[in-house]
C-alpha cells in the first residue's frame, strides 16, 4: 500500500504538471509521534487555482478521544490505541468555473495487531464538485468509477455511490457538496489482497476519470457572474470540509500537519447572505442535483 | 433583555447605515420550534464588505445532544431541556485592510425554571480582528470595554480579557483569531438586575469602542498585497467560526436560521498553502500578537 500510494502520487503529479505547465512544491514532513508524508501542492497555476496531492504514512498511539473519532474496524476494541494509517489524498480546484473540482482519497488503516478480523480496513473514494452541470462529464466520471467497482468482488458501485451521496451531505444546507462519485469505509471483506486490488484499481483510474473533463472545460468562456457562483460553491466546500469531513476534523484533533490537512480548502471562497439562484438558470440546475442526488448511470 | 437587544440593534444599525451610506436588508424570521429573530445585513457597502446585526429570541425544548453542547448554568440539570435564549450578535468586516473586523454578542439564557440558582445566566463579549496592527486602536477598544467592566461589581476586565484570549484561540494554528477584547459566560453572580446592567452597559458602549477606529482607517491607502493578507486572515476567521465557535456549532446543530448563523463569515476569504510572513514585516507584527496575547492596557 505504501509503495502504491507513492507510485500513484508520482503518476498523477506528472500528468497534472504537464497539463498545468506548473511544478509542484514538495514538502517531505515527519510527525514527532511517528511517521510522516510527502505533500505536493501548487497554486496559481495555468489551469488550477490550487492543486494538492498528498501521501502520508503515520503510526503511533491514539489519544482516547481521537480513537473514538477514528471509528473504522468494527470488531477492534476502542481500547486498542495503536494505529497505522497510510493513504493518498488529492484535491484539485480549477480556475475555470466550467471545470469541476475533484477530490480523491484512498487509505489503509490498522488498529491493534493488524492481523485479526476488524483490525485492518481500507477506505476511500472520489467525488466531483462542479459549479455548472455538464451531464456528460458527470456520467464519464461515474462510469470510470463503476468500471473499477465492477472488476472487483469486494466492491459495489451502487452501494458506494449511495454512500458517497450520504457522506458528502451538508445537513445545515440540505444539499450535497457536489455530484458524488463513490465512497467506502471499513472495507475488510474477503482478504486484504482482494481489497487492496480494488483500491489500487480505483487509484490507478483517477487520471482517466478526471483528466478528459478538465481538458474539455479548462478554456471555456465564462463571465464574472459564473466566477462569483463558483466562489459561492467553494464556500460550501469549505463548510463541508471544516464542519463535517472526518479526515479534516480527525486531522485537526490529532496533531496532523495542518498545511497538508487544509490544502483541501480552495484558494478563495465567498459567502453572500441569503443568496438565491434564479429559477430555471444554470445555477438552479446545479442546485436541483445537489439537493436531490441523481442516479447518473441509469 | 428583549427590549434592550432590539433597542441596541436599532441604534447600532442607524449609525452603521449613516457611516456606510447603505441600507440594511431586514429579515424577520420565526423558528417552528419557538421564537424567531430580526436579522439585518448588507454586503458590498462603501465601508463594509459585509455587516450583520442580528437579534434573536428563541425558546423550546432542547435535543439532549444540543443540551450537552449548550453548557452554561452550572447548577441546572442536564435533564432540564426547556430553554429560553435572547441576544444580539454583530459582525462587521470592512473593505479596507487597515480597518479591523469586529464581533460583539450579548445574550441571556434560561434553562429549566429560570428562577432557581444556575437556571439563568448571561454571556457575551466583544473582540477585534485586525489584519494590520495599530496599537492605539486596540488600546482604545480595550479601554472602552474595561470602563464598562469597572462600572459593575459583577464584572472583571482582567478575568474577561483573559477569557477572551482563551476562547478565540485556534488550537490547530496556535494563534488567536484577533487581538481580543472581553468574553464571559455563565454570568449569574449577585442578582439578575446587576448582571443585566453590566451587559446593557457593554452593548450600549459598542459604538464608542469601534466607530472611532473604523472612521480613522476606512480611507487609508493600501496595496494589493495588504488586501491579500486581509483575505488570508479572513480564512482564519472562517476556520475559527466553523470549527470552534460555540454559537456557530450550536446553531448548526439546533436547526437555527442558517443565514443568520453564517452571516458572521466574511464575504471573501483565502487559503494559501504554507504561506509565511516576512520576518520583521507588518504582517509579522500581527502574527506576534496573535501568537502571544498582549496586555494592552498595561
Amino acid at each position: 500500500m505504501i509503495d502504491m500510494v507513492y507510485r500513484i502520487q508520482d503518476l498523477i503529479c506528472a500528468d497534472l504538471s504537464t497539463l498545468d505547465d506548473s511544478n509542484f512544491r514538495e514538502d517531505v514532513w515527519s510527525r514527532k509521534e511517528g511517521g510522516g508524508g510527502r505533500s505536493r501542492v501548487f497554486s496559481g497555476g495555468k489551469v488550477f487555482e490550487k492543486a494538492g496531492v498528498n501521501v502520508s504514512v503515520v503510526y503511533g498511539t491514539l489519544e482516547p478521544e481521537a480513537a473514538k473519532a477514528m471509528g473504522g474496524g468494527k470488531k477492534s476494541s476502542d481500547n486498542d490505541l495503536d494505529f497505522f494509517a497510510t493513504g493518498i489524498s488529492l484535491v484539485l480546484h480549477p480556475h475555470n468555473p466550467m471545470a469541476p473540482s475533484v477530490h480523491a482519497n484512498y487509505r489503509y488503516f490498522e488498529r491493534g495487531d493488524g492481523q485479526s478480523d476488524g483490525s485492518w480496513w481500507f477506505g476511500g473514494g472520489a467525488d466531483l464538485t462542479p459549479s455548472y452541470l455538464f451531464e456528460e462529464d458527470i456520467r464519464h466520471f461515474h462510469s470510470v468509477l463503476k468500471a473499477s467497482c465492477d472488476r472487483h468482488e469486494v466492491a459495489s458501485y451502487s452501494k458506494f455511490k449511495a454512500w458517497c451521496d450520504e457522506y458528502f451531505f451538508i445537513p445545515h444546507r440540505g444539499e450535497c457538496r457536489g455530484v458524488g462519485g463513490i465512497f467506502f469505509d471499513d472495507l475488510n471483506q474477503k482478504d486484504r489482497q482482494s481489497c487492496f486490488d480494488f483500491v489500487e484499481d480505483c487509484a490507478s483510474s483517477f487520471l482517466d476519470s478526471y483528466m478528459p473533463i478538465v481538458k474539455k472545460r479548462k478554456e471555456m468562456p465564462f463571465t464574472e457572474k459564473n466566477k462569483q457562483w463558483q466562489q459561492l460553491r467553494r464556500g460550501r466546500y469549505v463548510e463541508f470540509n471544516l464542519v463535517y469531513d472526518r479526515g479534516t476534523t480527525f486531522g485537526l484533533r490529532t496533531n496532523g500537519r495542518i498545511e497538508s490537512i487544509l490544502m483541501s480548502l480552495p484558494l478563495t471562497a465567498r459567502w453572500e447572505y441569503c443568496h438565491e439562484v434564479e429559477p430555471g438558470s444554470r445555477e438552479d440546475d446545479l442546485m436541483s442535483v445537489v439537493k436531490n442526488p441523481v442516479e447518473w448511470l441509469q
